[in-house]
């Protein structure tokens, strides 16, 4: 890959790659003479064909970029964290019955809630294979473990989530650290990971801290916006809703403004600590801060 | 950690680090600070304490002790096979319905559906971070590749053992592709995991191979077992099963010898491919077939 002088244009490049081997990671036939009628390899492209803004993708390869990594690198840990994504995207949507995802049905609407199961634990493996073609071999145990850890806090929070159906949460502390886990460690990744593999392994707390601030934020603003929607959430049991949990001890009205101070105070810190990250690795970050505070405004 | 004379004694306690540490990798907190309630931790607790016979496990021990490779290894790619295992076992339970795991409630009758996608996907992480710890870093690509390639194929056999029963097989050829790509390549990989780590890349065919003849043979073992099960499985449609399908084109009695038949000859090419391994690496995956063998006669 011949390297462009424009950072725009070679950072469209390589997400165009990472779009190429997510796919081929997910949809490739097992073994020669493996005559799989391949639902799950169906449900994957369908699923990836969805689209979505590649977030967690962008947010890698343009620490990635600004670092210096080799395109090589990025493209192996931008496709795994956008993997990783993808794969809690699908179980999410079976467990909370979400029929649509990105204007398209989800994958267990479309193809049974079997086939949901299997194409999300084959993205969630995907991933992992990904991040085998890393030429940075030193790093890749390190890889892996950051990867798990993320994974690891990410299934708590969702667990944690599911379980404040039914048995409300009470207090925001509980809600913060719930919403926090749910959202932050994925977001996290891919700068962590960019910076790991440029030697900077002292900035990873920094990058979680400010991952979990932009998550936390990233939650309360999706509260404020579907909080009558949680209430009566498809005939199961309650979302848990920030709004919800301060009206217990509010008005609704100074629940609704409480959150959005929180939401505020988080995003600020967030940016705070993403602009401070090395090279200007965490300005997409920092940029994703701003433009969800201008939104909320 | 001290070596033993005794490869007995050695393997005994090899398998009581794997058991810690698949426990370690699932149960494990994911940071400081992160209070969750962990239902996903207590419902991999729950599923690992069920037992089971770790043949996945021991696999990798008696291959990796047989080659030689060091205990660190040895432990790291035992608990990654076991892990994976237990996860495709925590997914597969919730979509047959099967309620009891090795006498005790499987995962998402005591912890819930949601819990149970949650917990697969814990064990399935977890098994990749378990290779983390591989003291050969040279190999850990090929071991990354390696376990994907098993679980895309399974993820494949699953995905058309259950379309097998919307739409039913007729043909004895597909009934074959199907239950090869279920069982066998999480019981190759084992032997092929250590046959890697100790240089014998090219003896991986052999493995994949006697592993395909293994698991097929172990499909029809247990079709022959669970044919009148299978037929009402619990108000859903039937299950695969060899006899049922050998039956469109015979008698009863007859597709019950025809399986008996198919199933002994895969053991055999089983059994002579395994024995020829390097250092007898293949000696317990033919023990296994052997003993297979006997139970069936």
């Amino acid at each position: 890959m011949v390297n462009s002088a424009d950072p725009a244009e070679l950072a469209a490049r390589i997400m165009l790659a990472v779009e190429q081997r997510m796919l081929a990671l997910t949809t490739e036939m097992s073994a020669p003479g493996v005559t799989s009628a391949g639902q799950q390899a169906a449900a994957a492209r369908h699923h990836l064909a969805s689209g979505g803004r590649r977030v967690r993708a962008r947010l890698a390869v343009h620490a990635g970029i600004a670092l210096g990594l080799a395109d090589a690198d990025i493209i192996a840990i931008a496709s795994a964290v956008e993997l990783l994504h993808n794969a809690s995207l699908v179980h999410d949507d079976l467990q909370d019955q979400d029929p649509d995802r990105r204007g398209a049905t989800a994958v267990w609407v479309a193809f049974g809630n079997d086939v949901a199961i299997c194409t999300g634990d084959l993205l969630l493996s995907a991933a992992y294979r990904s991040v085998a073609d890393l030429h940075s071999l030193s790093h890749l145990p390190a890889v892996l473990r950051l990867m798990h850890a993320a994974i690891n806090a990410v299934i708590g929070g969702q667990c944690d989530d599911l379980a404040a159906r039914a048995m409300p949460v009470h207090d925001l502390a509980t809600y913060q650290t719930i919403a926090k886990a749910k959202t932050g460690p994925l977001l996290g990744l891919p700068v962590a990971l960019a910076l790991l593999l440029a030697g900077h392994e002292a900035q990873l707390t920094d990058v979680q801290t400010a991952a979990e601030c932009f998550g936390l934020a990233y939650q309360i603003k999706d509260d404020i916006a579907d909080v009558d929607d949680d209430r009566a959430h498809s005939g199961r049991a309650a979302k848990l809703n920030v709004v919800a949990v301060l009206a217990q001890s509010m008005s609704a009205t100074e629940s609704v403004l409480q959150a959005k101070q929180l939401c505020l105070a988080n995003v600020d810190r967030a940016i705070n600590i993403a602009m401070a990250l090395p090279n200007g690795s965490g300005m997409m970050l920092a940029g994703l801060a701003t433009a969800m505070v201008k939104a909320a405004a």
